[in-house]
């Protein structure tokens, strides 16, 4: 299954897990709020992550991995929705539309993250009927990337501390659920997490260098959701404090460690175009050869 | 074991699951936030139930058992640091104490909510280590029990629809809850939760009903939290809308339907004090006798 072929697997999956969500006695405002944080797609990178790294271990519980996968979209969405919240970055916009608490209310918003990060583990522990035995350390893993004391609910946390040591704030804002999203993979395929945790961290670490670049380079056409953000909620970010061509430079610089941390395997050409893929999607090359110019 | 044994049990391994979140690395804050959010312990009668059901059951690997009740009191938790945001009850005292959002900001509040259900998920897990084939059924009890259809996010999202079904609204707000303890019990002792279920649901109708007299009829000193919130809130409240006697005598009955639902088993006694004890912190006999006298 090629890369490309798995984003129809993945929508498929995420709407049967809303379905679950709305089955008879439901709320129908809290419903909608959920499809809505869920849907349109956004680049859902952390599941196509999730599969590919369970390919290359020899998937063979793809119902499984594709629980993982999803589970892992609908931790990134519930954290998206909570920190677009008014008493966080109160962004109006995601993905190109009203955000959750502008469409909904700030309270099915708040519902909204809370019954995602639910409907998480629902998911997962569906999908492991053939594979009972994987599932304590998939949710140990899936904890890890979202909770305390490192996953984003501190990463999050550390936006409200005085003092922020930035690599700590990073790595578990964004970092500890792409290695999270990695260690899945590997483990919903019945292999040992180690050594696919490095490509997690590298790549999360790229995304969030490119995400920092983006708020300052980037159009809010292009990204569906306002620019200049860090900069008006003082948040710590690369781009600002080292500049842009520095932060692209850093940013290509952990695109090829993410390739490097790909293990040998057979998956790992595959794995590899991903994260190439990937990279191109988030800064694209000619941007890249601009503002790495810019700095001349 | 007697019921008044678990409560050490309890608080202790709420501390230990606490712990594990304020591991090396962990945001302050945020840590503090899910302390004053777990301790001092409420009734802790969710967990109490759990484990009694177990006990039960023949329970046969305490440990487990034991995260079980810990998971779903952390669950509790988080529910009443959310209920208690600004957007909903906009709480400012809960246990006698200022609520999260008053002691750490409401920032630190979501997030301490969305760890608490993170952490509740992480507890269950770890503590699956000798029986691993019941984590999944274990996981499937509890997210039914707070999430959507019918859970705890469920319940406070009726309070945004226009029209609501209040035996539906108790039932996802208050009873998805106890019906998840009783049936985690029985489940994290190797039995079927389905003779467990009844006991689960009534004991719930009957905690709903306390709250709704103990927030008409009692105090500020004695709750540890204001009273006259449903009016103030507009909540549906038997109390209010059945008068003070009614909604007692129907809480009497309750109680009697709860232990009438005790499946006979070795540990049904004990069980059943259980019930009538709780009854007793609830709603004191010489309360209810002088609230049932009040309509004469």
């Amino acid at each position: 299954m090629s890369t490309t072929a798995a984003r129809p697997r993945i929508e498929h999956a995420l709407a049967g897990a809303l379905a679950s969500a709305s089955a008879p006695g439901h709320p129908p405002g809290l419903a909608a709020a959920l499809r809505h944080a869920v849907f349109p797609a956004g680049a859902r990178i952390r599941p196509q992550l999730c599969l590919a790294v369970a390919r290359a271990c020899n998937m063979d519980d793809p119902e499984l991995a594709l629980a993982a996968a999803i589970a892992v979209e609908l931790l990134h969405c519930a954290s998206l929705v909570h920190d677009d919240l008014p008493c966080f970055d109160a962004a109006l916009v995601r993905r190109g539309q009203p955000s959750v608490h502008c469409a909904f209310g700030e309270r099915l918003a708040v519902l909204a993250g809370d019954a995602l990060i639910v409907l998480a583990f629902e998911t997962l522990a569906k999908g492991a009927g053939q594979s009972p035995r994987r599932l304590a350390a998939l949710v140990t893993t899936l904890t890890a990337g979202v909770g305390m004391p490192c996953g984003i609910a501190a990463g999050q946390a550390w936006e409200c501390e005085p003092d922020i040591d930035l690599a700590r704030y990073h790595g578990a804002k964004t970092g500890a659920l792409f290695v999270a999203s990695a260690a899945a993979g590997a483990q919903a395929a019945g292999a040992d997490a180690a050594g696919w945790v490095n490509l997690g961290a590298r790549l999360g670490d790229a995304y969030q260098a490119a995400d920092d670049i983006r708020d300052v380079a980037g159009t809010a056409q292009w990204l569906g959701k306002p620019v200049g953000r860090d900069a008006a909620l003082s948040r710590p970010s690369l781009a600002r404090e080292r500049g842009l061509a520095a932060a692209t430079r850093h940013f290509e610089c952990l695109v090829a460690e993410a390739e490097f941390a790909v293990p040998d395997c057979p998956g790992a050409a595959s794995l590899r175009a991903l994260v190439r893929e990937e990279s191109q999607r988030l800064i694209p090359r000619r941007l890249a050869r601009e503002l790495v110019a810019s700095a001349n």
